[in-house]
């Protein structure tokens, strides 16, 4: 059920590369990557798990109430992230030109059905 | 020329509440907070520096290449970064329903100015 939603939001997002379901601690539930990505995903998301966690603390912080999205861009890769509840999130990894609008639409849309397989 | 970069980012953008230009170790360089804001800006910026540092640790670690922007969102708070230079980055933070792609134009087309003004 997990890979086969990394897989539909990776495959239908131009210029997908790979997604993950992880918890907080950096563990992976779930993997997919689209034809033999340049990067381990399973590494990917354990350093983007250090990042999720200090943006949860900032927003804590701020009384800003609980993080849901994130997004970064570097010269070579856009990652998104999406918070699925207090103990996942999932990340998905695509080039710079890809449909970053997409991939966020697919998330969202894909996170509640997540939320309900995740707390069975 | 700092602060009025900061004040046409923000007061141009519906929603804008605040803005910070920064350098890594969190030390603000300016800032502007529209309206009496509800949160001081200088303690948003030093989290903000440990989140933008934790991404640039992962993107370096992916050889990804520099990190760019970076964008979160909580339930009451939106938050825009952009990387300046080595040094320094800008922040951003609106309501959860502003224009984000407007606020991300501005700051696209501000950052080369701040970059020559911070490297004089």
């Amino acid at each position: 059920m997990f890979k086969e939603s990394l897989q539909g939001i990776v495959d239908s997002t131009d210029g997908g590369l790979a997604g993950v379901v992880m918890d907080f601690e950096g563990i992976p539930l779930e993997v997919y990557t689209r034809n033999e990505g340049p990067f381990d995903m399973e590494v990917v998301g354990a350093e983007v798990s250090v990042v999720v966690k200090a943006i949860q603390r900032t927003t804590q912080m701020l009384e800003a109430g609980e993080t849901k999205e994130v997004a970064f861009k570097s010269e070579k890769l856009t990652t998104l992230i999406r918070v699925i509840n207090e103990g996942y999130f999932m990340a998905v990894t695509m080039t710079p030109d890809g449909n970053m609008g997409r991939a966020r639409y697919l998330m969202r849309v894909c996170a509640p059905k997540l939320k309900k397989e995740l707390e069975l």
